[in-house]
């Protein structure tokens, strides 16, 4: 069972290596089996389709986001649950770094990430909704959709990847809360 | 002569149009040409491949995008200089609503867009130069992508597809230039 669990996460880490160079639509199951050294049996025993292995990629991502989102839902006031989400994006995009960046430049997982978060319970919905808040006006709705939209878009940009995971997090952070109208305090 | 200028105009238009019903790479000479009532060999006479066309297609746009940059460019004061590249940049989203639609959900646009950028002089590495500022200090460099990735992400997300010219364009300026730490007086 460890032994099981242990090689579905070893063949999870190697496609997202493989998306980096290949993209999703050009990694195969046998490029996979390849990259870890077995056979695609091997793999088609956990995986029967490549599709099925991105959705595997990014469902700890979606699921943080989705703690997130819950975490922020269950504040009181309004302010607190704009904090606590803003707070919980800029982790998520940290934590996931590496699929974000790749997110960004690879259609191919646009698709799967679309059609996953569709799946997931509309936690791209929640978001927004717990940004824009009680009064739904035109300028709450603009401004979370720049601030959750700028954030994930900045996190994974290739022009900020010599930032180290603290300083990206915390310029994301302030960005975001300063887009919505919340600037934090130092 | 205003005859073929007409001719091209109306290509490009058609062009647009088949993008967002088939996306760009779906959208073969041929297409365009029934759409337009006329034989391939005419659409040829102007285009020879449906890349060509595409970068026809968004060449105004990043025009537009070049002549923002260049004003606030000109401008003396880093203050002024962001002000007027916001104010610019919620412009040519504004101006090329459709397109900035189509770009986010399709990646053959996405595709060609980024080819262009690259040839037209590097518009977009300008822009975020203007909006960083004198001191790129880890927090600026971050504040200007979440600014500008901000506004053109959400200029063209469904979700706000509602919202007239003027309420769009003020709503992006006022969350780009918060973002940026230069929120707008009323």
């Amino acid at each position: 069972m460890t032994e099981a669990v242990d090689t579905r996460g070893r063949l999870l880490d190697t496609a997202l290596g493989l998306y980096a160079e290949h993209g999703v639509e050009g990694t195969s199951l046998q490029k996979i089996a390849d990259a870890l050294g077995v056979t695609k049996a091997a793999v088609y025993y956990y995986f029967k389709t490549k599709d099925e292995i991105a959705h595997a990629v990014i469902e700890p991502g979606l699921r943080d986001l989705r703690a997130a989102v819950t975490a922020a839902e269950a504040q009181r006031r309004h302010g607190a649950r704009v904090d606590t989400m803003l707070d919980g994006l800029a982790d998520v995009i940290i934590r996931h770094r590496t699929l974000v960046r790749l997110f960004n430049g690879d259609p191919g997982l646009q698709r799967i990430v679309e059609a996953s978060v569709r799946e997931y319970g509309g936690v791209a919905e929640r978001m927004i909704a717990v940004l824009v808040g009680p009064e739904p006006t035109p300028e709450a709705r603009v401004a979370a959709f720049v601030a959750a939209l700028g954030m994930s878009g900045t996190g994974g940009a290739p022009e900020v990847a010599d930032l180290d995971d603290d300083q990206l997090r915390t310029a994301l952070l302030d960005a975001g809360s300063r887009a919505v109208g919340r600037p934090r305090r130092r």
